[in-house]
């Protein structure tokens, strides 16, 4: 590194390492124009220097190394808790004063940034969206690196610094995200660059990687595929800026060579191990105990200082090491060395990454097909026929054909794309994979669309970093499997939470998630496979961003996945099936369905109803559609209402657009007449929704997913949890009777008839392995050629 | 390897072999008596064959080693899907008919074990609860590394041999708990011996690991710490029999080596990489599509067996292939050859390990100590001074020095002992730590008994290991991030759901959390650490084991810890705050709440009260508390109840024991009075429970954490979620208005005041970024020697 431009370094890095300290404590004399007295210290010190320090070389390093290459260069941050060093920075850059004029860097926005840092109703403690260039706030830890891959993808030009904190590398999560390297293409896709902050210590304790050896630790990450290179700032009689800007040109040298090698093959990028002290430059001993170097730097460091004089002695020698009066004068502003860090071209500022901040630059609406090239006749209601998945397989093929040029879309998933019958995607493209490929391996490519490895956190990583900076994507899983990031989306929800009212962050598109494989027919997988919990992690959150939705039949399914595509800003899940089942509305019924979130099924309800028969779900509308049949042939003169819920948010049922309110869920659900609602889900979910409304809770009578299950047939799951067409038709049956529409008795006998057919069908069961054939060739009275008798008993087909 | 031995072996895989594949197929004709025709085969096909031969290849070596050195074996299966190979394992070995009579290594018992794999009220498709030997079920993959660490803890004889399979591999959990070799004492703990079995394929794709170098994987696992060693199956000219032995002699001496060595900083353990065929010794190539060592060996390669004759053909090629007759008879059973594998002792084969299966032999109850040793006194209510956290700190010290030297209690914590306020532990033990420990470093050695690593994925796998071997665990976690978990608990809880009624798994301890540093007092932290989702995930599941304790203060978290770690098989959860709050119960009341879970606090209550306040959590209750004291002071006349809900089940509000009945529903919440309620967590999730109840959801004004929040003083947390005293009262003075308890006008305008103060102290806290005195300082009438009147206004003190 040249002579002055160390120099100017050094003079930056005073800037901000003294900028993250005052944030933490200086209520006033930001300059120290005096000694800092118990006056001038913050009422409130809460905030974290311990990784401050290391933070601020990293990024002044980048900084030099982005304007000596003029490289577009984004900085992810770990662990978000480092935010005083990260907003130091964003302010000497001029970024903070870009976005907000009172942010400029002279006295004023010195003294807004410290006042403000960590204070109820200023900055927040900890990165944020209203930070600018922050795609993740780094509260819960673990999810930087897969983020950073997410980011880098499709942005060719884009380098993607990450920061990962030794605290963070012990997570899960990241320690399986380091082999994201084996699913970016280094010739198509932008470079991520991990930095692996070795500070060595945590809150209370030192790290897992801060006590390994340098053998371990350039053997693990060896081992990752990377070419790993330790910079050690804590070495002595070594300079720790030639090593780190030597370390950037050996990565950036290594990267130009790796792009211009015909051998494609496991490509080893590199990645930067630095070792720093934690609270470097910080007191070394406080009250007898070491600091600098230790975990006790983890936090504020010295917590008494408006009151104890000892602290505040410590202190105000802290402050003053800087020197901060030689770096920065009330008239003049910073000195030259900020010039000779940062990009000359401020949108090349790290914190100016347009990537970061979504909108025109970044985000372009997808071009969708025409659903109705995909739809399926169902213009006689039950007839059998629709995957909701392979319906979906061949319209997200032709989304990826009719975007192939823009390159903004992607698909995600643990290893089930085949499994959950959305292969015809493949058609359109193949799955990524940059390590050896053999003949017969198939759909395999280093430039495939689709990302596939055993890693639900992998996943969700890619789709949040890919999705924050502008792109598409949706992510489909075995229902069950999805809950394994729960905590990830928590944290993806309450980001976007924030970032929603924040001015400049510009459009992005939503997050979707296809569940299907469901939990009602793991027929083969069993118990642990049946897990309806995500719809519940997404909809207990009281957000108006949220929207799951339960198409019936493929139709239903085309129309939802057309609004999830177009949707922006949002969290949305579609949950279906992939067997073959009933279809039950045309494309027309379809939009209308969606659109309104539930809806009275004409074709299956009368006027003045006795009993309302409430489903969401494809399954559980089967089972419901089969128990009105039964009901109409056990009581012709039962007068019934068929309902479906096709979505559902945390504010009612509906769609975020249109949540019914306490009005229409009157008329639906009628003011006195027993429901029987059929769910796919745990009742649980569904109780707390309802529970929104002005209901009495015992008139309606929820079935859903009561965790009882194994490996057996479709039939015994709904049995099991009571939520078959006999379930269902014996609870209304005998409703009807004590409502007086049919006799009791009578109602009590029919009833007693279902209920052996279920110990028929149990027996059935278990000598054959399947269900009763009359159970799976069940199809309703229209498409049973009854059509014209069913005509009379239900007013018309589909109306 | 002995060349009489290995023939053995190579018989015993035959036989296992073959039986794994009759499981998937054969309904009759198990001995191949004739050849098999379509009615031979089942009319349900459905199982994974792919892993089962490399399964069935490391059982054999591991029982085989076991034998050979009278070793205490268990063993743990990753992949769950690989169930008919260890299910034709422990049927070889006698295990399953120890079990089960009918299960008997006979022609019946054959029958019996291949009709009812993957059979509806047969057995389930995947490992589970009623498989012998079996502590994890393996649906979800990712956690047997971490449950085998915990199995090992305080076993030092133990050996536990744990089969990853290389989908697995992949999760984050998995890649994070190969640190787990950084807690474990290698002298004092069993011994871990991780097998990562690479089979090359998942459901559809490769593997990453399966495409890795050999150069990587030695490189990788060397960094992780261990001395790894790769088995190679599928090389030509070396015999895997004599590799396999030989890498398992190799690890035995190793960590011989090791516990005999005197330099105890890192120990390199042995960890073994098995490379083998998906699909070994299947059919090579079906339909012209490569099948063994291909993904499409994953599952049962010839589903169409039943009903095609060309994959009938194969199908009788394949299981002619293992030559059976030649090793069972009808009259005389399996060969000698099983005899020369399998461990002498029945009780040393791997399945009947003791430790997986709790009761007597390995479960000891813990000796607790009388928690009015622990207690504070609260005569005077209200008082001043209970930190939950430090209560359950000094207790589980002594909880641990009494229980010492049965070596059955640990801590788990992602590096937060000392943060949550627990730290009174380290006055009785310290942190377990096996790599470097400095000089400076504090309360870490290698035979801590506190698990710390920033991995909650670990901390639980280490906690489910540890218990379901019949020891005692707590772990204790920033709520926020156990959210990280939620799907790990959620298959844990299907595990324990499912063991209860298998008769022959003996006692093991609860599962126990403390959710502490609340979401409410997250002043430093801000957003992202404010998540009760958790609560959630243990309440929405249909289970009769699940109770989460919410104490109002220290002696009721006392009494809960009593609770909690004296029962059984079930999973507890407490959530307490760590900071200085009011102390409301004396140890004899406390008792009395927790057993009925919730209790009208006589106190605070007048007889038929105009209104109800109910709270559950400690902050919660406090701002009830104060909300009273507003309401009595600005309208004496007003009835109050106060009502405190210290327990929630999925059932209904209450404990377990004591779920709360509608008839004690009504008396404790009156018939029709309004209900105003200040919970915790999520309001939905206290929705969704009541919904339980005979209720009218409108008479029900429900108070939590309605997600919002940022880095803010307590107080203004509780305004944004309109939780606080100032919200309650208001809503309370506005019923008692509308109910004529006092005038309307003067209800309204008395709301208005305390609105005004809302306002107040957010201008104060935006100055001065701490809440106005008055609330700090806020006490309970009694307690702030307002005794006497508060005698008169409420019957006394604590009556």
């Amino acid at each position: 590194m040249k002579t002055h431009d160390k120099q100017s370094i050094k003079q930056y890095l005073r800037a901000v390492d003294y900028l993250t300290v005052a944030q933490i404590f200086l209520a006033e004399n930001h300059l120290l124009s005096r000694d800092v007295t118990f006056d001038d210290v913050k009422s409130r010190i809460l905030g974290h220097w311990g990784s401050g320090p290391g933070i601020n070389f990293a990024y002044a390093h980048l900084s030099y190394f982005a304007k000596q290459h003029d490289q577009d260069t984004m900085f992810v941050l770990g662990p978000g808790h480092g935010f005083p060093a990260l907003q130091a920075n964003l302010f000497l850059e001029g970024t903070l004063g870009h976005f907000d004029q009172s942010m400029q860097p002279n006295l004023a926005g010195i003294r807004k940034l410290c006042r403000e840092f960590s204070w109820p109703y200023g900055f927040p403690s900890h990165s944020n969206p209203e930070t600018p260039g922050v795609i993740l706030e780094g509260g819960e830890l673990g999810y930087a690196l897969s983020t950073s891959y997410g980011a880098a993808m499709d942005n060719p030009n884009l380098l993607v610094a990450c920061l990962i904190g030794d605290g963070e590398a012990e997570t899960g999560p990241t320690a399986g995200a380091w082999h994201l390297n084996k699913l970016l293409n280094p010739r198509k896709d932008g470079v991520v660059l991990p930095i692996l902050h070795l500070n060595g210590y945590k809150i209370s304790a030192p790290t897992v990687f801060g006590r390994m050896s340098n053998y371990e630790l350039m053997t693990l990450f060896s081992g990752y595929g990377y070419e790993p290179r330790i910079v050690d700032a804590t070495k002595e009689g070594v300079d720790p800026h030639d090593e780190m800007a030597a370390a950037l040109e050996w990565a950036h040298a290594l990267v130009a060579e790796i792009r211009a090698s015909s051998d494609k093959i496991a490509p080893r990028m590199p990645m930067i191990v630095m070792r720093t002290l934690k609270g470097w430059t910080g007191p070394k001993e406080v009250e007898g105990n070491k600091i600098e170097g230790n975990c006790l730097a983890h936090q504020t460091v010295l917590s008494e200082a408006k009151s104890d004089p000892e602290q505040l002695k410590i202190l105000n020698h802290w402050l003053k090491s800087y020197k901060f009066n030689e770096l920065f004068s009330e008239l003049t502003g910073f000195g030259d060395f900020v010039g000779d860090i940062l990009p000359g071209t401020p949108e090349k500022r790290l914190g100016m990454s347009k990537h970061a901040h979504g909108g025109d630059s970044v985000y372009k609406p997808l071009i969708l097909p025409n659903v109705d090239d995909f739809a399926e006749d169902a213009e006689t209601p039950g007839t059998i026929g629709s995957s909701s998945m392979r319906r979906a397989g061949a319209y997200l093929a032709e989304v990826f054909r009719r975007n192939a040029e823009s390159k903004n879309f992607r698909f995600m998933s643990p290893d089930e794309t085949y499994s959950n019958k959305l292969d015809e995607i493949f058609q359109a493209t193949s799955r990524s994979w940059q390590w050896p490929i053999m003949s017969w391996d198939k759909d395999l490519s280093q430039d495939g669309r689709v990302m596939e490895m055993l890693s639900e956190h992998n996943m969700q990583g890619l789709m949040q970093g890919y999705v924050l900076t502008g792109r598409h994507a949706m992510f489909a899983s075995y229902e069950a499997f999805l809950q394994v990031v729960s905590s990830m989306v928590d944290q993806y929800a309450k980001f976007l939470t924030q970032s929603r009212s924040v001015a400049w962050r510009g459009t992005i598109p939503s997050l979707n998630y296809i569940l299907t494989s469901s939990g009602w027919r793991q027929d083969h997988n069993g118990f642990s496979h049946q897990n309806p919990g995500f719809i519940d992690d997404i909809l207990r959150r009281q957000s108006n961003f949220s929207n799951v939705y339960f198409p019936s039949d493929g139709n239903v399914t085309l129309v939802c996945l057309e609004e999830m595509l177009s949707s922006v800003r949002q969290i949305n899940a579609l949950v279906a099936g992939k067997t073959l089942e009933p279809r039950w509305l045309s494309t027309e019924l379809a939009r209308q369905q969606v659109s309104e979130g539930l809806m009275i099924w004409d074709f299956a309800s009368d006027e003045n109803p006795d009993i309302v028969m409430a489903a969401c779900g494809d399954y559980p509308t089967k089972e419901t559609m089969a128990a009105i049949d039964i009901i109409k042939t056990e009581c012709p003169a039962a007068r019934i209402r068929c309902v479906n819920v096709s979505s559902l948010t945390t504010m009612g049922l509906g769609t975020l657009r249109n949540v019914a309110t306490q009005k229409k869920f009157d008329e639906i659900f009628t003011h006195d007449k027993p429901v029987i609602f059929n769910f796919h889900g745990y009742p649980q979910t569904l109780k707390s929704i309802l529970f929104n409304y002005d209901v009495h809770s015992h008139r309606f009578d929820i079935r859903g997913y009561k965790e009882i299950g194994s490996t057996t047939t479709p039939f015994d799951m709904h049995v099991r949890n009571e939520t078959s067409r006999y379930d269902l038709a014996i609870a209304a049956l005998r409703q009807l009777g004590r409502r007086g529409v049919m006799p009791f008795e009578e109602a009590e006998h029919r009833a007693a008839i279902y209920q052996a057919k279920i110990d028929e069908n149990t027996a059935y069961i278990k000598a054959n392995g399947v269900d009763l054939p009359e159970i799976d060739a069940w199809v309703w009275p229209a498409a049973r050629g009854e059509a014209q008798t069913a005509e009379e008993a239900w007013h018309g087909q589909t109306n």
